[in-house]
């Protein structure tokens, strides 16, 4: 029998339990895919497994990144400090029509090295020539939602829908069962209702969820109550996209109390991206308000462009100090909660089976987190600190779906120099075409 | 002749230059404690110096933290989520009461290590038992502006002002001119106008700057009109606190037109702490309008118990998103102004002569960070991405004074592994007390 034995952590299983209860010592013996056993002294029993010496450093569900767009790592640095329109118009969407295949296989590595990196151990990713993404994806051993960005004009409207079921019926469930797949419509002002409701039926047809940008912008609230005399969450609402489905609603920035209680009621996965909404200064969403009422709200990084990192730690700290200021009250989204929302419930807001919490029968997607850097002295309530104080560089460890992705910072399955000098050429070629 | 030649760096010499020309390729000479020359091809010039090879990776001025309290690093992750007040009175004062002279010492130590692996090369402290601090900082190599916070009720205001009168005998301007002292008057609702007249004589005594807490809080705010008629900033003003003197006013959270004139008029160092009033939800200080003014603005990190770390990377990227964010104006506050903020501008706000900036005749106080982690690649814009995207772990080297304080993350004027081994034991002892 083989398997893995972590020895000697301080487990944050993420499993419900808060306070003080939150986390224990504790070893954990994974078989297979799967964690088989949480408990103490476990070395008797598991004697044969492969050791990996946790030294009394935190162990924990990888993050789950709920909302980015991977391959644009290569605009990272690109163009920042604008107004979001001229953002897109002048500087994203020009460059993008530039992107080749190459280039999406290779920014999508390096997102995926990047996020392996800083902890996160399943992303939901929503771009083009996906299949590269899905690629990397299946190279790294981590898991991943994929959709192909869905515009509902013009050409791009049918050609997109093909490839997005190309899409699902190459990769969806491959992988080992990492990747899973999903429909990516862009957005209500992309993609207009008719075309909508035929994504519905196409996400029926396939038995997959719909990944979707909703409210972000007050421009974008205001466009679709002129054009439609709905909110967009309303008008999603009205054409039956959230019924009996999991979706993700990337942003949901710009609401009311009648689409809170609607993406409540449904279910909805909403995908937080405190750090992308802070620097293109789209809004604030209404996080404790949200929580409060028992939404599901998963984190998200968004894109490399606009965030300029995909490190689900900062993202953390982000959200949990942008709602404090924001809503003038320090007792809000307290550590705990910032810390489900990255990995528990961004695994339900994915529709991720047995993933983001540490129980046997689960997965075994896991992470070491370094607490010997100063930084992480003392280490009183480690939920703090991890929330708090830790950087990126702590997380030392990987295991997803019980293979070892990354030791001691040391990344197993991919070819990090290789990766790094093909993303900066594919960089680098990008800015002279 | 000895010295050092910082050899194939990627130049950031934060002397004024701005947009494309920030950055530059070239060598550094460093002679002494000073920086001797910056050019191409020094190597020739400078043959029999000590090669450090920056192999194209940043070279900037050190971060200068203008506000924090060292040794509350011994209270990281104690208490958070909480009301401030709460926080004050039931959390931090009560246990602040067991602080012995050991726990200021180590807990001192293990601020000054965390500040020195990410990147701060001086900070300027306000605490208790500073000649501790002192002798950490004398130790680790690196710059401070200490003060000793005085109390003006009961036995304490003579007591702190003594205690403040000896730290300036003893250590001002000592360990090779790196340290420097401030008077330290905690705040306008701790010391009142008699007392802080008394603290205005004593900083001319000793031709001595002042360190103060100011409108933090908008109860604080309301306190002093209450009380004294005036908001704190014109109640300094009315003492003349600001007068001819260097002052550096941590917090200025909640001000209104007139307080901005008098801190503009005056040169008062604004040390803006982004992190710490958001995660206590003190207010979001009126930063874009302070600086397209033309105030000094410059950055802190306050005490890792309400931060809760020493990053100064983590905090220009939250100084820059918060920013954007509450004044739903993406351009505000760009990468290369709170670049600033935390170089030039924290050596001018603590009046740090030829410090901040890298140019010939300023002293030699440097970082070299990497840019070969997945996430600083690529890298179209290094202002962008050391803002952005860098990590505290990327900062690789530090120079201070002429001298090399860490190589290659090794620390190389203190024992890390010793002062980790007794902030922990002070931290454990410290919750028994």
């Amino acid at each position: 029998m083989s398997g893995l034995l972590i020895k000697n952590a301080t487990i944050i299983p993420l499993d419900g339990r808060r306070g003080e209860e939150a986390w224990f010592k504790g070893d954990i013996a994974v078989e297979d895919t799967l964690i088989k056993e949480i408990g103490e002294n476990l070395q008797e029993k598991y004697g044969d497994y492969e050791v990996i010496a946790a030294d009394g450093n935190l162990v924990l569900p990888g993050f789950i990144n709920c909302h980015t767009h991977a391959a644009m790592t290569l605009l990272r640095g690109y163009a920042d400090d604008m107004q979001l329109q001229e953002w897109l118009s002048q500087k994203i969407w020009p460059r993008e029509e530039h992107l080749k295949a190459d280039d999406i296989y290779w920014g999508s590595l390096l997102a995926v090295l990047e996020m392996i990196k800083s902890g996160t151990t399943a992303f939901a990713d929503m771009y083009f020539m996906m299949e590269k993404t899905a690629e990397a994806v299946s190279q790294a051993g981590i898991r991943a939602v994929l959709a192909r960005g869905m515009m509902g004009f013009g050409q791009k409207a049918l050609e997109t829908m093909k490839e997005s079921e190309e899409l699902i019926k190459n990769w969806h469930g491959q992988a080992e069962g990492r990747i899973t797949c999903m429909l990516g419509p862009h957005a209500p002002y992309t993609c207009p209702p008719d075309y909508l409701k035929e994504v519905i039926k196409l996400a029926d047809k396939h038995n997959v969820g719909i990944h979707i940008h909703l409210a972000e912008t007050a421009v974008e609230v205001n466009d679709m109550k002129e054009k439609y005399g709905l909110s967009p969450i309303k008008l999603m609402d009205s054409i039956g996209l959230f019924t009996d489905r999991r979706v993700v609603a990337a942003h949901c920035v710009h609401l009311g109390e009648e689409e809170i209680e609607i993406l409540i009621e449904n279910k909805v996965g909403i995908a937080h991206n405190p750090e992308s909404n802070m620097k293109l200064a789209s809004g604030v969403a209404s996080v404790p308000e949200l929580l409060q009422k028992g939404a599901l709200v998963s984190l998200g990084t968004d894109g490399a462009s606009s965030n300029n990192n995909l490190d689900m730690i900062g993202e953390m700290r982000s959200c949990a100090l942008l709602h404090k200021v924001f809503s003038q009250e320090p007792t809000v989204v307290p550590a705990q909660q910032v810390l489900e929302m990255a990995t528990a419930d961004g695994a339900k807001a994915l529709g991720l089976d047995r993933v983001g919490s540490l129980q046997p029968g689960y997965k075994a997607d896991m992470i070491i987190v370094d607490v010997n850097e100063p930084h992480m002295i003392p280490l009183y309530n480690p939920v703090a600190n991890l929330v708090y104080a830790a950087h990126a560089s702590d997380v030392k460890t990987m295991i997803v779906n019980g293979k070892v992705i990354m030791k001691d910072r040391i990344v197993k399955t991919l070819d990090e120099e290789k990766i790094k000098y093909m993303a900066k050429k594919c960089g680098e070629d990008l800015m002279r075409r």
